[in-house]
């Protein structure tokens, strides 16, 4: 993880766009991908239970034919790495008991606190949509969306998030049916070009405080 | 928004956790209650929609009704500000060409484009399902909850995120219902408290990275 914060918090959210344009004779170092990967194991999820999981994607022939399921869009390739998140389709038992291990390994003593408490998950997820399962686990992984993308842009290395594919086509070709996973976002990691990116130029542009916040004083 | 970066990124993400007592007699300043809000106006969104609304409720009487609707979870009101997240219920006409509007005013010249742009949204989105809709609406408040967070951690003021609570209920205590709304999630914020919080004292629990990254070099 790196330990030094080159922006403000203003400068770093203000920096940051969703880049059209990457240029790919500029890549991103290993420590600073690994720090956003660290961000993203660290994002916090509903009873700790990180129901997804991240391809982080460097093969230039994988990201060609996820390029041709993802209209064309040139930050697939042309970043220097691309990341999917991948969340669980449902929730199962024995998903929820590995969940369980996890923190009964780093947490001794916590065992039977721990059946309970998701013994009463598994009551609640179980019967429920295998859809409204998937949905639950899709919106956790975007907490962990929005870290790497604050991550980010605090060491200013520029990322796009992108929905703009054909999930079922990047599931084929990820293998993710068979892990019981769907492909629900990207976060492209690179460099912004200096030029040729018609969005670049463009003020950020965001709804006023008034429509977004509502005060209960 | 805050200017300057009490901690580094490793020491603030490891720092946070979901408080499960707060001290009320410890009050979050409104300077960065502030900074938490403006990361959470500057948070990306799918096309730019920021399709939600975040209440900011420091009303005791109306978190008190909110306790009742959330399994009794004291952070609702000993927390310092209660955020409640709530989505669009669907996509619509109005909504995607308000999107419209406030773009083409924050970038002169460019409302032929957006029309275009956004004309193909509505395409996608008018037809779907409401609750497809709402889902995606809620995926991207999760964004925004996952910037306020982080920019806590950053400052060192604690928060909780929730998603405990009886949302059919919320809806009906806040009025949701009739401004189109769902609520999705809760972010309280506030100050933990010296004692009394079983989690305090625990190890921060996460998957390895060998189990939640998949590397496809």
């Amino acid at each position: 993880m790196l330990d030094a914060l080159p922006t403000t918090l203003s400068d770093a959210l203000q920096w940051r766009y969703a880049v059209k344009k990457f240029d790919p004779s500029k890549p991103v170092s290993d420590d600073k991908i690994d720090a956003v990967l660290d961000s993203i194991q660290l994002a916090p999820t509903s009873s700790g239970s990180q129901p997804f999981k991240v391809l982080v994607i460097r093969n230039d022939d994988v990201r060609a034919k996820l390029r041709a399921v993802s209209f064309d869009q040139p930050q697939v390739t042309d970043s220097t790495a691309l990341l999917v998140f991948a969340a669980w389709d449902n929730y199962s038992e024995d998903r929820i008991d590995n969940v369980v291990d996890v923190h009964a390994e780093q947490r001794p003593g916590t065992r039977e606190m721990l059946e309970g408490y998701y013994g009463n998950l598994k009551a609640m997820y179980l019967p429920r949509d295998p859809y409204v399962n998937f949905e639950h686990a899709a919106r956790q992984s975007y907490i962990a969306l929005g870290f790497a993308m604050y991550t980010a842009a605090q060491m200013q290395i520029d990322t796009t998030p992108m929905e703009g594919f054909d999930a079922a086509a990047v599931d084929e070709i990820l293998g993710l049916s068979d892990q019981g996973l769907k492909a629900v976002s990207y976060l492209a990691i690179g460099t912004r070009a200096d030029e040729g990116d018609w969005l670049a130029p463009m003020a950020k542009v965001r709804k006023s405080k008034d429509v977004l916040f509502e005060r209960i004083d």
